[in-house]
């Protein structure tokens, strides 16, 4: 086995969210019982953009875009300096930092493009890096194709509620036995749990005490429930130079189909990454960045309306989820992933996520995916028509009731 | 200097085209002679989208795309199956050999993803790679990004005219010396040089010879002017698994702003591209992918019109360049690059192509982007507006003659 064969190895898409049409075919035949679960196919794989459609006027951006032809289909790489300007004022106010829109802020096409290009440009072969367990499962994936070093980081995301349940002293150890990156998301994914305060504090001054670099992944950031307090990471004292936050509109704002998001912090890293770029996709689409004029610039009451709706689907799918004996689930407190630890069952999990599929139609991306501790859970992204993702959910009831060990 | 330094160091983008508004205010008034050089600015650094315009129906299909919803918004990593069903119908027509839409081919953020993906699934730390001097300069800066190592294999452009010219002896020497991977443009970026029949016959005979894998990236394929003929790689007896084609539809369709490139060929590679793809940056646009629906599609006439008044501004700058005592240049025989070299001049050719810029509103692509050698050639993708661009090209020969050493 070569090095390649053996990096591409650990690249593995089949239970990848979406990938699953690809899969061969299984044959579950000696695996099911009772009736096929009849309903509407549901697939918590992503969320449903048909239901929660993209912000108003995207459309129209990305028109008047083309309209204004070669201004904007060519941009400098590391995105279009009108919109860099546009996109740095509205985020230092959403995270109350200053943004160099000229240095300091990248646009990539989506979030995915903005990690990649973090980490590529501060992980080398043989780096260790700090990620938690579980966590979103690119940043896994990233350090491994990089040749880097896991250093896996505890998350006890059921045990506690006001915080995340970050294990700091675990990170502390990884920093300490040499750890020089730290990726996280928050909220995390797939939990959503979101860090607390202290626990932010807590990671900035570990970062400052031992040089670390730390990638910030805050997709979700926006999607807050009642109650709850974020903490932005680049609004800490933490060194600037040490620190990279990332945001997108392809979750809670449905522009997923545009694939655009944006780095920022650090200008030496940030000025890397806009190299990188320049030889791995050259730019985000030059016509798709204005739709980001549409970001942070919603109809009134747009977002509170979409937060208002997601926070209704999430408490009746956990509501179901934590009335069934053996299911326990953490209540997500931003984002729309909720992430259930199922009771022990007579089949594997892995089988049955597959029979799910096949029987139930539901779409869920198993937690193996998010850490190998994980085997026992499944993530949802409940972004999806309020009473056929609870529907759904009834029949993962169902089938965890036939299948109960 | 560490090994990341090191690797960044050697992506610098300053003189890539489009960059140029990064560079640091430079002071060149020590080095202007005579009073600016009024006229429209032309920027050759790449092609003018409103002198030609995009595919007609684009926008439509990417309008539709949207209002057609989550079916388009998230696709798998390597595309829709129902545009890779459609767009390797056409390919396969194009390139007169079979194409496998579903294990066999993948669409990328433009062909710059393709050639990245492809390259990161053949090419790991220490492994010699073949590449022509001159040709596309990220080819270079991604062996260099991936840690291989560069074997140059010469290309007489100016030497031959029926043939591109390229040393096949010291191709042959580069594969003797271990060289697993051969990377080229047909036509080749900067010249314009198509490679004949017998040179696309001996590669494959190489490959096939060496077990090297091949990667052409042939964007430019169908801007042929009259009486060339093209021979495709993929076409030859060459092993299918050895063989990666890369195609666009960025340049000759104007369709740049929306970044969407196709690579089709060995399944085993494309699998890895689909892997990568889905930590570099999980797809191509999702709505964006519809606009390939007009590509081979064009109205009747379409393509026509657009190689013929190519073909009239080649003739007409390629004229007006090599009547100018001490410029030669090849006649390019597809594509919209031309890539003359200068006579020796009082100032350095990076210097001249300052000058350039600011005193005569003419932005060009310094020739060391392309190979080493090439220090005294600029590129110039001629796909602009025609009488604008004579007007610019005189002022390049007037800034020759003044300088001229």
């Amino acid at each position: 086995m070569t090095l390649l064969d053996q990096k591409f190895s650990q690249l593995a898409t089949d239970n990848a969210p979406g990938q699953e049409g690809r899969q061969a075919g299984i044959d579950l035949s000696g695996l099911l019982l009772g009736d096929r679960l009849l309903g509407a196919p549901v697939d918590f794989s992503h969320g449903d953009v048909d239901a929660f459609t993209p912000t108003p006027g995207s459309l129209e951006a990305f028109a008047g875009a083309v309209h204004s032809g070669g201004k904007r289909a060519y941009t400098e790489y590391r995105g279009d300096p009108e919109i860099r300007d546009d996109v740095a004022v509205k985020l230092a106010r959403f995270t109350g930092t200053p943004i160099s829109s000229a240095e300091g802020l990248i646009i990539t096409p989506g979030t995915q493009g903005a990690l990649f290009l973090a980490l590529a440009s501060t992980v080398s072969a043989g780096d260790k890096v700090a990620i938690v367990r579980p966590d979103y499962f690119a940043n896994r994936k990233l350090v491994q194709f990089l040749g880097g070093e896991i250093v896996p980081v505890g998350l006890n995301y059921l045990g506690v509620q006001r915080e995340a349940g970050l294990d700091l002293a675990g990170l502390k150890d990884a920093f300490q036995a040499g750890a020089k990156v730290f990726v996280f998301s928050n909220p995390n994914n797939p939990t959503g749990a979101v860090y607390s305060k202290e626990e932010i504090d807590a990671i900035a001054a570990l970062a400052a005490r031992y040089g670390a670099t730390v990638v910030v992944d805050q997709l979700y950031a926006r999607l807050k429930y009642s109650g709850v307090d974020y903490a932005h990471l680049c609004a800490t004292d933490i060194d600037p130079a040490n620190v990279i936050t990332i945001l997108g509109p392809s979750k809670t704002e449905s522009l997923s189909g545009y694939r655009l998001g944006v780095a920022f912090g650090a200008p030496t890293i940030i000025g890397r990454m806009e190299k990188l770029q320049a030889i791995v996709s050259l730019r985000a689409a030059g016509y798709n960045q204005s739709a980001l004029r549409t970001w942070f610039a919603e109809p009134y009451g747009w977002m509170t309306e979409r937060i208002q709706l997601h926070e209704a689907i999430r408490n009746d799918l956990h509501s179901r989820f934590v009335s069934v004996e053996g299911i326990c689930a953490r209540l997500p407190q931003a984002g729309s992933y909720l992430f259930p630890r199922l009771p022990k069952l007579s089949i594997t999990h892995q089988d049955f996520v597959r029979v799910l599929r096949h029987h139930a139609s539901v779409s869920v991306t198993p937690g193996t995916e998010f850490s190998p501790l994980s085997s026992d859970s499944i993530r949802l992204n409940f972004s999806q028509e309020h009473s056929r993702a609870l529907d759904a959910v009834d029949r993962i009831v169902e089938l965890v009731e036939r299948y109960r060990a």
